[in-house]
C-alpha cells in the first residue's frame, strides 16, 4: 500500500477502505508518511469529502493512535463537548451539577485560542488548580469525586494534535468530516458512554451558519453511535456572547454565582439545558422535564456548589475563592464603554468581542501568549436590549493594554443599534438525540 | 502576505493575483514555504483550476526562478516539445531537418521515465555523445551548427523540478494548468521564438483522451502567445506505438534510416509534419505545403543527415555509427512474439508496450535504474494490419531480463486481434496555430 494511491483515490472521489485509512493515519503518526502527503490528502478530503463509514474509520484510526480509556467499570459516565464560543464557560457549572447526581463526569478540555475561551484557563484562574494530571491520577480522582477536569493527556489521540497543526497552516480546517473526526476521536478515546455535544453557530462560533453546524452535529451523532456511544447534540446560537462575562476569572465568578443560585441569565439556561440532557441520557431522569428540574434542584439545594468545592480541593485549588473573589486578583483598570446611540441592540459581532477580550490579555492570539486571568469584558447589553445614549454597553477590565483605542472602537462597532426591535434570539435552535 | 491565505483563496476558488503567485513560487524556491503548504496548494489547484491569467503568472514565476535565455541576437529560433509517447524519437530527425534549413534549434530534452522514452537517452546511445553542456557551451554550439541538443541545465526553471517531484508523490500531476505551467515555464526560459508542441493523446500518452489533450494544447498555445512566442500545437494519436521501434539505439537506427531516406513509415510522417510546422512558423516557407516539401527535400538531398552528423561531432559523439550500427552494440537475445490468432489488429495497448520495453532494460521504472541502450522492442504489426496465426507481431531485444514470461504475456495481451477491420487511425487529429 502507498500513500500516493490513497491520495489519488480520494482525489478522484472514490471511497477509501478501513485498511487504507488506517495505513495513512498510522503511517503519519509514525512519521513514515510525510507532512506534504498528508496535507495533499487533507485538501483532497476538503473537496471530495468522506462518507459516514470513512469518517468512522478515520475517527477510529485517530482514536487508536493513542490509548482508549475504558471507564465501564467505574459507573455511568457522561461527557460534554462544546465546539467553542465567546463566554462559554458552561463546563464549570455543568460538571458539578451532573456529578452531584451520581454520574461520573470525565472531562478533558482545551485551552483558549483565537477568539474563543478554554475551560482549562478558566480553571487555572483558581490559585493552585492543577489541570495537568496523568491518566492514573485522573481516574483516581474521577472514581473518588464523580468528576475530574483536566487537559487532554498525550495519550489521547496524539495524531489529532499533529494533524490539526498541519490543517491549521494548510487551509484544511474547515472540512466537516475532518472536524468531526478530530473531535470524536478524542471523545471516543476519553471513554465516556454518554456524550453531549454543544454545537454552536453564528458570528461568535466556529461554524458561521446553522446549516453547517447542523451538518457537523448530525455527523458527530452518527459517528458516535457507530462507536456505540449514546449521543445528544444541541445546536445553540452564538450570535450573542453567552452570559455577561468574557475572560477567565470573570467567567469563573459568573459560574460560582450561578452555582450559588444568585444568577439566572442565558448562561444559566444553557448550563441547565446541557446538564439535563446528560442526566436524561444517563437515565437518571425518565424525561427531559424531570431532568431539567433535577439539574435546577442541584443548584438550589447547594449540592452542585458543594461538588464544585470538592473538585477544586481534589485538584489542589484554593477553595476559599468561592467565598472571596478577591483571591482571584483584580485588574488595575476598568473602563466603561458608553453607547453613542439610543435604540435596540439589533446584533452584536460576538467574534469581535472575543478578539477584544483576547487583546485585553484574556486569551491567546498566538500559542505562546501568556494569559492575564483577570482581564476581560463584562457585558451589560445584549441583543434585544434597549439602550439609551450614554448608557454602558459593557466594561473592559485589564492590567496593561497596548491597543486600548482600537479595542474601544472594536466594541462600539460590534454593537449594531437601531430603532426597530429585533426578533428574539432562540438560544436553543435544535436538539438531536 | 502569507502562504496560508493564498492556499485558502485558491481552495475557495478565488482568482489569485500575480503578486500572490510570485510570492508562493519564490517562497517555495527559496525554501521559505514548506512542501506541505505547496502540496496543499497544488491539490487546491487540481480542484479549483487556474484561469489563463493565473496560469500565465504561474508560468512566468516558474520561468523566472532561473535564467531566461535571450536568443534573439542569434537568429530565427524554433523548438519542438512532445508531451511524450512510446517510440517517439522525432527530435533526432526534426532537429537536423529544421537546422539544415537555416533555423536555429535550441533543444533541451528530458530522460525516459515510466513507459515513455527520453531524447537524451536516445542520444546517449551514441558512444561519446555529451548532453551535459552548460549554457555557454550550448549557445556556442547552437551558434556554430544551428542546433544543440542537451538536457535541461540547472538554470532553466529550477523550481519546476522541485514542484514536479512534489506533484509526483502527492497525486497532483494530472492538472492541466499545472502541466501547462511546467512545460511552458521551461520552453519560455529556453528562449526559442517559435514553439511547436506535439500533444499526444491515447493509451500510450500522458493524456488518455483527445479532449484533455486538446484542452492542454489550447492552454499552452494561449500561454505561449501571452509571452509573445509564435505557437503551434499538433494533436497526435498515441493509440499505436510511433514507428516500428521502441528502445534507445533501436529508435536511433530508425531515425538514421529515415534521415538516409530509406524509411517512410508513420514516424517519418510525424517528423515531416512537425518539421514543416517549424519551418512554416519560422517563415522559411510561405505555406504549409511548401514547408512539407522542403522538409522532405532536406532528407532526400542528404542535408538533414549531414546536419545530424555535424550534431554528433559537435557533441563529441562517434559519427561512424551512422554507417556502422554495430558500433551501438547488439543485444545478446532476440525473441519473436508470434500471433495466436488470424485477423486484423484492432487496437494495441501502447502503454503496455512501453512498459514491456522498459522491463527489458530500455527505460527506467525508478529514477536510479540504469538503461540498457540496446534493449527494446521492434514492431512488425500495428493497428489496422492483417496478421496470420504464427506471424510475428514484434521482437524483443535484450541482454538480461528477469521477467521474460511476463513480458511475453504483456505483449500478447496488448494486441487485440479480431475478424473485423478497424477504422484507420489518423495520426494527426488536429493542428492549432
Amino acid at each position: 500500500m502507498r500513500a500516493y494511491d490513497i491520495i489519488f483515490k480520494k482525489r478522484n472521489n472514490k471511497k477509501l477502505t478501513q485498511e487504507e485509512i488506517l495505513f495513512l493515519i498510522n503511517g503519519y503518526n509514525n512519521n513514515k508518511i510525510a507532512d506534504y502527503q498528508m496535507s495533499a490528502f487533507l485538501m483532497a478530503v476538503y473537496f471530495s469529502g468522506l462518507d459516514d463509514e470513512e469518517t468512522f474509520y478515520l475517527t477510529d484510526a485517530m482514536a487508536k493512535s493513542g490509548k482508549i480509556l475504558n471507564l465501564k467499570s467505574i459507573g455511568i459516565t457522561a461527557d460534554k463537548h462544546s465546539t467553542g464560543g465567546v463566554g462559554d464557560g458552561t463546563s464549570l457549572v455543568i460538571a458539578p451539577i451532573v456529578a452531584s447526581c451520581g454520574i461520573y463526569v470525565p472531562m478533558m478540555s482545551g485551552r483558549a485560542l483565537g477568539h474563543t475561551g478554554g475551560t482549562l484557563d478558566k480553571l487555572e484562574s483558581i490559585p493552585g488548580f492543577n489541570v495537568n494530571l496523568d491518566t492514573k491520577e485522573f481516574i483516581d480522582i474521577l472514581k473518588k469525586n464523580q468528576v475530574a477536569m483536566i487537559g487532554q493527556t498525550k495519550e489521547i489521540a496524539p495524531v489529532d494534535k499533529k494533524m490539526y497543526a498541519l490543517r491549521d497552516v494548510t487551509a484544511t480546517v474547515e472540512s466537516i468530516p475532518l472536524i468531526c473526526a478530530s473531535i470524536m476521536s478524542k471523545k471516543i478515546a476519553e471513554g465516556a458512554k454518554h456524550i453531549i455535544l454543544d454545537v454552536k453557530f453564528g458570528n461568535g462560533a466556529f461554524m458561521a451558519t446553522y446549516d453547517d453546524a447542523k451538518e457537523l452535529a448530525l455527523k458527530m451523532v452518527t459517528i458516535g453511535k457507530m462507536f456505540k456511544r449514546k449521543m445528544t447534540a444541541v445546536l445553540s446560537d452564538m450570535n450573542n456572547p453567552l452570559g455577561n462575562a468574557i475572560g477567565n476569572s470573570l467567567e469563573l465568578i459568573q459560574s460560582i454565582e450561578v452555582l450559588k443560585g444568585n444568577l439566572k441569565n442565558d448562561f444559566y439556561d444553557l448550563c441547565i439545558e446541557l446538564s439535563s440532557l446528560m442526566i436524561y441520557s444517563a437515565g437518571i431522569s425518565n424525561n427531559r422535564t424531570n431532568a431539567k428540574k433535577l439539574a435546577a434542584k442541584q443548584i438550589d439545594s447547594g449540592k452542585a456548589l458543594k461538588k464544585f468545592k470538592q473538585i477544586i480541593k481534589a485538584q489542589n485549588g484554593d477553595t476559599k475563592v468561592i467565598d472571596d473573589y478577591s483571591l482571584l486578583g483584580k485588574p488595575k483598570n476598568t473602563i466603561s464603554i458608553k453607547s453613542k446611540k439610543t435604540g435596540y441592540v439589533n446584533s452584536i459581532d460576538t467574534r469581535n468581542l472575543g478578539i477584544a477580550s483576547c487583546m485585553l490579555g484574556a486569551g491567546r492570539l498566538k500559542k505562546e501568549d501568556v494569559i492575564d486571568y483577570t482581564a476581560g469584558i463584562t457585558i451589560n447589553k445584549k441583543t434585544g436590549d434597549f439602550v439609551k445614549y450614554g448608557e454602558t454597553l459593557g466594561q473592559l477590565h485589564f492590567n496593561k493594554c497596548r491597543h486600548l483605542a482600537d479595542i474601544k472602537k472594536i466594541i462600539k462597532l460590534s454593537y449594531n443599534i437601531s430603532d426597530s426591535k429585533p426578533d428574539k434570539i432562540d438560544l436553543f435552535k435544535d436538539i438531536i438525540i
